[in-house]
């Protein structure tokens, strides 16, 4: 059924319909439309345009159509454009010409803005699950592994020794971010347009307020133009969207780099990895590649939208249409990414002695240059000092600690025996004792900050994402 | 069938087997995917690794199969993880171990990328002959309006009166570039991978060129590791793609300001247009909003996989099978926009009285500042004297024309009473008689121009696009 | 001076210098990084690194280079490679060796993100009121203009008729949420990396939540490999700014459209216009279309970092470098578009005959739709009825309001002589009264909760950028 | 000097004289701008609009500015908004009123166009010669160390073994597209749009043909509303920047990984290493993290142009202002980022035995298959033993080749004592030695391929970016 057809004397061609209709893809909308036109009739009779016998009879309506769906055995049309026609139609068939009654003073504008924030907010409450049962992994794998040393890198090069645990805590706290801003996001989009008609509001005596609350939502929108037009919750979620995506890039990189046979400091488990077809002896972390790669799909789906909005005149446009594809796209990504990368960090084989046996001394060069500091040499001097002692020993193909305490003092008189005495990795780890740092205590500090962070942020939602 | 068990001892997590798999996008290679293989088991046979009969079957069974996907019955199964796996797995089940020979020497790695080359000439050239199509009915709508005359805009204000036929024009010369930049798309991708093995090449005697000329392609790969993944063809496509969209898009904006009603100079042909479902008189370009917004999805493609590819290290990662379902959508998006966009052309009513009549008398004071050149004052300085007169005639609020001599001279002393003659907008046309300028024989000029581009691109392909 | 020589034989290619350096451009950052100096100073005496004397020193030198950079004579040298670089240098030339002792524990990695915080939070604070700015010249405008009726469009066609000012308004509620977000932000960019050195921690015993409090900032960073490579406040930032530059795409937009000699619904003041070089009548709207076009700048500059960020290691990594070109030209644009615009809405020569006058009666038929609707008749069936009417106006080229009551009847016997007093324009905008809508009490309404809205979200710099 | 403030009353708004004046980055085009006003100054004595004295006075005032600029003495003034109206104005003090005859039939719409052409073609030219240089290293160092074996990568895993001269040529057949898809590019961009006037043409006698000619252009623009709005060769530049970023980002990424101490195949020289301004012993490889970092820059150059073209309406609307710093600034950056990484190549230290130690004997298992394979057994079922025999060795954690013959005799009865034989790295390697694999013959085809590349893309600028 054409929601539209009164004034046309021509059909509309064919590959048009196909190019404007929605359905194929917005069917996945059908709960939050019912749910929607369920309050919708509701406010509609207590604005006295529906008897209580048409809005039983809408809403009875309504519950069988959705019943199809959730059944799948909804009968779809090949006329049906979108899913708001396509449910009117049904309800139609189902209890005639009062179901068109139901679009009083309604607008596919103010209807379609509202499905999809009735149907991202829940959308968007499981992909948090899914974060916070990610950190809630990272932080039991860190709590386990508290004792294991490795190299901390910066341009990929050695820099100083870190705790495993420390490293791994790293993208707790850019996950902690990402929650948090969809945290903020939720403000924005709890906010119901519907009321706003087709962009210039409505002529019925509705009480938005209270429909809007009827849909679970925060507050009413203060525009109508802007009502229908406003697509910027969509945006910034899929901004939040390819920044989370970026951060598991970031781990997926790590993972991929470290489970190198060259690094061979973690090893993923069988069951996240995959083979050639060719060369029988390949175990490749083929979902680390794809949670990295990914991420150029969401920031397309997020480009592409901003690009699609520029420039647009007040109000509706069709342009907006395009807004539910990069969305769904968008969730069922990170909604397969999130769990997966949960199961391999779980399940990380994690290889301790190939660590801190792979640990360079030279990583202890600034523990050598903070000694001279103690002697009183400013931090610069004592910086060109030990990196003169770093290049000695390269010369001498010797680690830092093979250097006499002749070429030391050499370099500097303030040099004594035991300056030895700081070339310990584990040392240099413990040194790093301020809150963030890498000192044992001082992770473990850092892990029960995200242990509060974690009993806070804590839903039904995320209980159940982490399996509880 | 998995191509590569092995040596595994613990089957893939359930949701890495569906973050991996391909097939639900990449089954569409599955024409491309078989004419590889046919042309692969032959140049097998060439060099020695089937026998005739071998051969024999495995070209019998790969016809099968491709029946099967013609007919739409191939029997997919859930373990099935791409394209390779499913046809390499159902002609074993149809012609028994044999099947087992096909791979020998060759990878997915080569396989996939000489699959999307192969699947990728046709769809390219049929989306030209696309092109092409909407360029022969911007031709002909301009042949048969070569006599209307409208406002010409610059910053959407009226500059100078140009044709109809000129406005239209020019976004011929605009998709001419579109088309040519694929032609050259196509030396690029008309290359042969296969042979390149998983990264390092083929241990066997094939010869390589042969087997490309079975392909129907022009050339080899001339390194493994650059052929397994490069992936600049898909690119350069997606790019291809963007920016047409981006002129589409152009031309969806000129229409649909020139469709509304303060414009009012075309009108959109009732089959092209869409209703609303609140407001009964609406008759809105909704595919030309589409044309418009789609822009940003294409944009998104490119970006996406730009930003994939970006820092990836050597040879194949996982990374690359994000490069498919961009093209598929580009592809799909484009076959829609541009015959919808030709249909469009083709039937839009345009207004020649209302577009005359909507000429203001400003877009003739450069006629007026020539007038002076020729009188031998120097451009800028009559430029600026013409902005005065415009000013004083705004002032009175009165047309250009209707300032009296005086007023001129005042301004001027060289302005006589053959001044008011240039005030004329098709003399003002016709002046601009130079190429590519708007004057009725210059356009005409440039429509043979056009015509004979037709010709020299028009293919089999371009002549089945236009309906002959 | 070079930070880090001590280990190098050979000195830096000359060209590696240039592609490294950051001091054309950092060098902007000069008072944060001062600031930032200057209370890690304080942190150091605290912990007792520093003498009284030295850190007294240390200040004092600090501001003599801060006062030569304020008065733009800071002396750069050649091999000045940063901003930290450059003024540990000069602090070097101006109080000698015990400058080297300021960059104990410290490294340029937690430096330079302590900088981009400090530098940013008053920037973002200066912006924000650039929006807001422009938010109470809206409101101001809206207020004025409270009578005028214009057509409201949505695919660019006329809908309905709303008032101007409901028009205008709907860019407050768009500027609102930019304004919301960038405080939402701030939380995430309070915080301080100071105290992370280069990845691992401080080794000193300083009180990180101290040093945080004296910069001025909420929190400390909880680990510190996160803290040096964590740009997510400048991407989010970014990411505000190019939605923000979206918005003010499509005002500009409506700007060009309306001021269009065809819509003529307003005229941009001659101080915001430009003329054309060639055509003396020319004047355009050139700041409006920059204010477009530009959003292509800012949301390259977010994709920019998004991508430069995807696929990076742990921990700092060169690449990050990238990340201060994008804020800069991003506040930039934004410091000079905010308030133009806000100078072009508050000189805007409205026309309000001409957007009355321009109103279709067509707009008109959803009023007939809902007369219908209150005899009884199902929404979807008098929708398509008064479809019908529309047409049969159409087909007899008169408007609606011209058909006889026999036509009407013929179509539906509900109509009665009552129907043709619905046919206003007043009435319909006036009919839309419920929040949110475009009646004029409820306009009015919105614009109290605007002014609200102000109220709440003024600070000292937003009455600064008022011109308070 | 304004080209066009008669009509205005009022003076421009300062904010928007600076938004809106490009003289900042413009004046980069000085040189293009003059050569494109000789060549219109002769176009014009030739239709008899300047006489010959005219043209001597306005080429030697021409030259007095070009001079000024060449010696960095031009003297601009506040007022210039961008390069046409500066050397404009320059001109009439130079000259005085004769110079106001230049701009006769010319408007800046075609004169931008223009000078972006002339502009474009010698720098993407000196572009062009700086990727052939880097394709010349490529070549040197492959010839160099054609005797060293590494083991090859998929996925970061190592595959099979591979000779680091043809990983390293991976890489010039990237820039060899790269190269010729510029050279594509200089069909579009030679065009010349002059004598398209603001949009509509010029009404003078012109010949175009020959003016482009005397500009080295080789066609003119067929459209003069395309012509003006036509930028097209700029985002196509664009998109060929970007993805050569893409390919050096993987060439750098490469490179990281390599010279991290893990994998220790290359080691950077120290004049394209930094260090740090904490860790004395850090070498860092940042000139690599630069050029894999700035392609998020170029691509957001792309993007932002693509979306600031996207819905522009017909002919030259202010937005396109935005095309020229993108490009200015994508020719910079490549244009250190290409002789950096030739350099880096250059002096790269290539550690052989490290790689050749590297090497695991699992990259042999394809070997051992096809050795089967030749036993008879189809690749397919010879992948699955071979796979059990990598797993059981794992199992006993011994090499591929400590596995008994018993043991291999079990997995498949083919086996013979001669399969060992084939477990050799360089018998690996020498096996691919079909054009484009592997194998020493292989690669040096390549390479002599390689070397008639160059030859045949050599030019004068070519030879002078090698050195020559």
């Amino acid at each position: 059924m054409k929601l539209w057809g009164g004034r046309f004397e021509k059909s509309t061609d064919e590959l048009v319909h196909r190019y404007n209709a929605s359905i194929d893809f917005d069917r996945r909308l059908y709960a939050a439309d019912i749910q929607g036109s369920q309050a919708y009739a509701r406010a509609l009779a207590d604005a006295g345009i529906l008897t209580q016998e048409e809005l039983m009879a809408i809403l009875d309506g309504l519950a069988r159509v959705q019943l199809e769906f959730d059944e799948q055995r909804f009968p779809f049309d090949p006329a049906d454009e979108d899913i708001h026609s396509a449910v009117e139609r049904r309800l139609h068939q189902l209890i005639g010409p009062v179901a068109g009654k139901l679009h009083t003073g309604r607008s596919r504008n103010d209807q379609v803005a509202t499905d999809m924030r009735l149907f991202m907010l829940p959308e968007v409450e499981g992909l948090h699950a899914h974060i916070v049962a990610l950190q809630a992994v990272i932080v039991d794998r860190a709590v386990q592994h508290i004792d294991l040393i490795m190299p901390g890198y910066t341009h990929l090069q050695q820099a100083q020794p870190v705790l495993w645990s420390h490293w791994l805590m790293s993208y707790f706290w850019m996950l902690a971010r990402d929650s948090e801003r969809l945290e903020d996001w939720r403000r924005r989009a709890a906010v119901s347009p519907l009321g706003a008609g087709a962009l210039a509001g409505t002529p019925l005596e509705l009480d938005r307020a209270a429909l809007a609350a009827d849909l679970g939502l925060d507050s009413i929108s203060a525009n109508s133009l802007d009502a229908v037009s406003d697509r910027d919750f969509v945006v910034e979620f899929l901004f939040c969207a390819a920044l989370l995506q970026v951060h598991l890039s970031r781990l997926a990189e790590d993972l991929i780099i470290f489970s190198s046979r060259e690094f061979g400091y973690v090893r993923i488990d069988e069951a996240y990895a995959t083979g050639s077809s060719l060369m029988p002896q390949k175990m490749n972390p083929d979902p680390l590649e794809l949670a990295r790669g990914k991420t150029g799909r969401i920031l397309g789906h997020l480009v592409g939208l901003l690009t699609t909005l520029k420039g647009l005149p007040s109000a509706y446009n069709k342009d907006m249409q395009e807004d539910k594809e990069p969305v769904f796209d968008a969730l069922d990504t990170l909604n397969l990414t999130l769990p997966i990368l949960a199961g391999i960090v779980r399940t990380l084989k994690v290889d301790g002695d190939r660590m801190a046996s792979a640990l360079d001394e030279g990583t202890l060069a600034t523990e050598l240059a903070d000694y001279l500091v103690r002697q009183g040499v400013p931090f610069r001097q004592s910086h060109a000092i030990v990196g003169q002692a770093v290049r000695r020993a390269a010369e001498q193909d010797v680690p830092l600690w093979a250097l006499s305490l002749e070429t030391l003092q050499a370099l500097h008189p303030a040099f004594g025996p035991d300056a030895y005495q700081v070339l310990d990795f584990w040392e240099a780890v413990e040194a790093k004792s301020a809150p963030g740092g890498t000192a044992t205590r001082a992770v473990q500090g850092q892990i029960e900050k995200a242990q509060d962070w974690l009993q806070e942020h804590s839903t039904e939602s995320t209980d159940k994402a982490m399996g509880f």
